[in-house]
């Protein structure tokens, strides 16, 4: 009955997107990022660099740049790490900034206040048509994905982002997946 | 159709149970834990009194001290802890500690190295004996639970904990709380 094909699911840590304006208020004029690792999403990757995150009760050092850049800075935290600086972030999908919670951002060469732009990444499936068409779902469509082992569990309210630029790839955030017992890699079902 | 009453979910933060040979190393001969607020369990309580906890890699100050006392101490944390302090901690009921991991304490008298002790707590759900019998379940067995919201998800391999000192209330550590979107007080179903 089950031939669906499962789905690999890894752990974003906290980290930052940089739209050019912001790129250089960081680090300085004509900074370009230094790329280290290519990430599962064609074209995405993690940067050399970090910067440090403020809000009103506390701060987060070495939040970790991802490439490329973006038409919009965006800061992605844990709920644990929003409760810890003091900050009331939404979970929101990524892009999704339009009143969301204000973060101050640290770089080498300067300071940014962002007045919007720092979220709780809500959970999500990325997919190719070709594999949204497999699953039966749309792009935006919700679905639930079922993790197994000792800490076994559904997650309900997940949100299936599908465009040809993606593979398949599910994204939890730390405490998602501390929660679920999910280890970078593992392999999750949409149920 | 659903007419079973729904359940209580509370957080626990990391803390530690002491037995009595442990609460004399760490805080002197004679010392008395000082009761700061009373828990939904009957009799358990919190107190005024925390503890360091050290592991291979890190530490991790003012991790509370439940009473009342116990025959053996236990150090219960997340799996986020466990990885800052560079521990192997297993997930375990509270009271199953045997070949758990090691863990270092600091008080304001002295240390205490525990051989085992430190584990990450098993989701579960506290309930009277009247309550199992209304939900179908024993102690010690296996339920899901289902939370709402906007992270809301199906928590599998819960354990049942009955007793007649109980109370009806659902236990999950932050990281769990916070991937379901959960607060203290909030109502959770048994599914």
């Amino acid at each position: 009955m089950e031939s669906k094909p499962k789905v690999i699911a890894n752990i974003s840590n906290r980290h930052v997107h940089l739209a050019p304006a912001e790129l250089e208020k960081l680090f300085g004029p004509g900074y370009k990022l230094t790329k280290t690792k290519d990430l599962m999403q064609p074209g995405e990757h993690a940067c050399d660099e970090t910067v440090k995150i403020k809000g009103p009760k506390g701060e987060i050092d070495k939040v970790r740049v991802l490439g490329p850049l973006r038409k919009a800075t965006q800061v992605e935290i844990s709920m644990g790490d929003s409760i810890r600086i003091g900050a009331v972030a939404p979970v929101r999908s990524s892009g999704d900034v339009k009143g969301s919670a204000p973060v101050t951002m640290i770089g080498p060469k300067g300071t940014v206040d962002l007045a919007e732009g720092l979220i709780v990444a809500k959970r999500h499936v990325h997919m190719t048509p070709a594999d949204a068409a497999v699953f039966g779902v749309k792009d935006n469509d919700t679905v639930s994905i079922r993790c197994g082992g000792p800490r076994g569990l559904v997650f309900n309210n997940v949100t299936a982002r599908v465009s040809d630029k993606m593979a398949l790839e599910c994204h939890l955030d730390i405490e998602e997946a501390n929660a679920a017992g999910v280890r970078n890699g593992d392999l999750v079902e949409i149920v």
